[in-house]
């Protein structure tokens, strides 16, 4: 059934792309925690929207922070973006791009989505800073954070994800190399979660500490997430939206020495099915005032659950983060984490306060320490014909 | 149909690995080229040789070579070992090791496979230096070679492949923990094809310069697969076999300035679908002996596939390759490559010709450089109540 529709539209080929295209405002992007419609195999590139925000996260996403050349000006940006709308276009529906000098890697597109974001750098090399959203800007410090500059900050953000880690290869190399002359790869942050087909779609993932982790996350497709994610100001920037991407080392070899109870306690939720503490199924509300024995609150106020909440319900975002794992280096056995990733319409008002509070009093910074830290503004999508960022830039 | 039966097995759980073990020698592991078996979520770990060698390739492999400790004896090692193979079996089977700390990650085998290689060290440590094979020792320098130490050798080889990346990290993380007291990682090394399911099982994966790579490959369930990987001496080793890890840098960039025709003499075969440049179809026997215009061969004598075939059929072993894409720095777009990875009874005997053959005059070195090699002996496999290697270390 799912499985099956997504083989049709796989089988259908290029014809597949318009037909998908067509039901892309309805269906196809309904996804995120216990969706009914399955992921498809062609995401569409064009749309009022770049997809790879509401779409159902795939099994890998790589981001790619890039810094722009000195020198390189506006028809320098405009000629990258259009060479990067163009191969993402074809990309994404299984097409070789122009100057694909490996076309018989494109044939797979495995759900592929590109997403193009614009640091701060854009807006000055561009002549733009007066177009520069004010938000705009690195984080303030945290007190957790132990940031590293080789996993921050950038003037562009490349984010390519699919189901098949041979696609994501092979369109990261042909984007970047498009991007050559204008940009160098200042970091790579390579992301996964379960293959396609391990788990039935839509099952919330769960990072390296076991822990499930997504449940309560606006739904792609509603009107609460429009009006949390995309931006609505009738701005260049109206149908975009922002990013976060804060790399989180998890201290795996520390929580182990933590026992079940205690892991759960942290976080406010059960590990076996992350059910609030104070439920009996993964989805149901918790309570954070209910009071177990010694009446003490049975969910803990300074659990994870309990600060990440807002009473404030503009302070919510869509998070859509990836495991890493890379090399561990001497005595270490892994080298593991979060890549933390957050789209917003307004960082600051909306993700700002909940990290600050987690900074502040989070039982769980014991065990995650944020290393990385980048904001982008992802400007809306392309229609047929347009290139990204074309009402930013365009003369 | 294959899907479905695959389906079935995963849904079957526990019980499906009796079942499948029972098939093991029949057809469950008739892998390879064309197979009509489909792959199985869950491989049986038990049996007379390891997982992971005849089985088809998953999307994902990790290798890891680790160094033992100083002062580890025998006893240590076969601590490790009875570890190892529990752990192994567990994981393999879809349920938790016994000194889990993240059971929940356990239940999604994605036809996990776990494999285990013994460097010279392991010999020299446990005190059966009279039963190292004689070829176990570094392979001799090629003039190719530009071999890094971070890439080469180890005591210890750790390969853990499977469909779905987050049980293969969390597998690793196992199986390294328990690795601790003994053992320190030297290298990982991360390998990826196609995800399961992106194409027909059984397709000849392509390598991230677009080549069919793997056409000309014994058959897994053959007699002549058995003969050339197989050990039968007799030994401690009868049932092993020996494996040859060589991390090959390709130079993608250089690759992309040569034209399709070029790159298709350089192979001697086809980009589009990997015939031989003399034959219409994958599969087709390539002619080396027929000419064309102009009188010279079709094929180049010092193309690659007329270098790597031998006279002597016994100069052949059982390609098993991963791509690697490591995130790349400075100026790079890409630091890709093909991790080499060939199985064989003898690789003195079977390998180092070819590859003497090949460092001497493949026109393929232009863009093929190895920056690794390891060479392990892999055990033959445990039954139910062994511990892989017990042949060699038990008392
Ligand atoms: C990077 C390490 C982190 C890990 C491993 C982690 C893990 C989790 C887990 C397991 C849950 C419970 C299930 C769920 O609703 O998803 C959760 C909830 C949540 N987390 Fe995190 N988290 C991390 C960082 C963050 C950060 C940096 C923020 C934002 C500043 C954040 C915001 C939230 C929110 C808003 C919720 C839902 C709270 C609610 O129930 O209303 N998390 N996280
Ligand atoms: C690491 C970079 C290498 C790449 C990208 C590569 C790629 C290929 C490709 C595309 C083929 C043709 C299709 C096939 O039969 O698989 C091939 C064939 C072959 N390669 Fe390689 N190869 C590499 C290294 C090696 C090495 C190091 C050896 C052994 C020393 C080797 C041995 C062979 C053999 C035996 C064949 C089959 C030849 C025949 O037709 O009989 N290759 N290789």
């Amino acid at each position: 059934m799912a499985e099956l529709s997504r083989r049709r539209l796989l089988g259908a080929g290029a014809a597949a792309v318009g037909g998908a295209a067509a039901g892309w405002g309805a269906g196809l992007l309904t996804g995120g925690v216990r969706a009914d419609a399955a992921p498809v195999a062609v995401v569409p590139f064009h749309g009022p929207h770049q997809a790879g925000v509401a779409t159902p996260p795939p099994a890998h996403t790589t981001f790619v922070g890039l810094d722009l050349r000195p020198g390189v000006d506006r028809d320098a940006v405009v000629r990258l973006l259009r060479v990067w709308t163009d191969d993402a276009a074809r990309l994404t529906a299984g097409r070789a791009a122009l100057a694909d000098t490996e076309p018989d890697l494109a044939t797979v597109p495995a759900a592929l989505t590109v997403t193009v974001g614009f640091g701060p750098g854009v807006f000055a090399a561009t002549g733009r800073g007066d177009r520069r959203p004010p938000w705009l800007a690195p984080l303030p410090p945290f007190g957790v954070d132990r940031l590293e500059s080789r996993w921050s900050d950038g003037d562009l953000l490349l984010q390519v994800g699919a189901d098949d880690p041979v696609t994501v290869a092979h369109s990261l190399r042909v984007l970047l190399k498009g991007a050559r002359s204008a940009a160098t790869v200042r970091w790579t942050q390579r992301g996964f979660r379960r293959a396609r087909g391990s788990e039935p779609d839509g099952t919330t993932m769960r990072n390296l500490m076991g822990q499930v982790d997504g449940t309560v996350n606006p739904r792609a497709g509603t009107a609460d997430f429009d009006a949390l994610v995309w931006i609505a100001d009738g701005s260049w920037l109206a149908g975009g939206t922002s990013v976060v991407i804060r790399r989180t080392r998890l201290d795996l070899d520390g929580w182990d020495e933590l026992d079940r109870p205690g892991r759960e306690i942290v976080m406010g939720r059960r590990l076996s099915d992350g059910a609030p503490l104070t439920g009996d199924a993964e989805h149901d509300e918790p309570d954070f005032a209910a009071r177990g024995v010694g009446g003490l609150t049975v969910i803990a106020p300074n659990s994870h659950i309990a600060l990440a909440r807002s009473a404030d319900p503009g302070q919510r975002f869509h998070r859509r983060s990836f495991n890493y794992d890379e090399a561990p280096s001497g005595e270490e056995v892994s080298d593991s984490g979060l890549i933390f990733v957050s789209y917003q319409a307004d960082p600051v008002a909306q993700f700002v306060p909940v990290q600050q509070r987690l900074s502040d009093a989070d039982l769980f910074n014991t065990w995650s320490t944020p290393i990385g830290s980048a904001v982008f503004a992802i400007p809306p999508g392309a229609r047929e014909g347009e290139y990204l960022g074309q009402a930013l830039l365009a003369a």
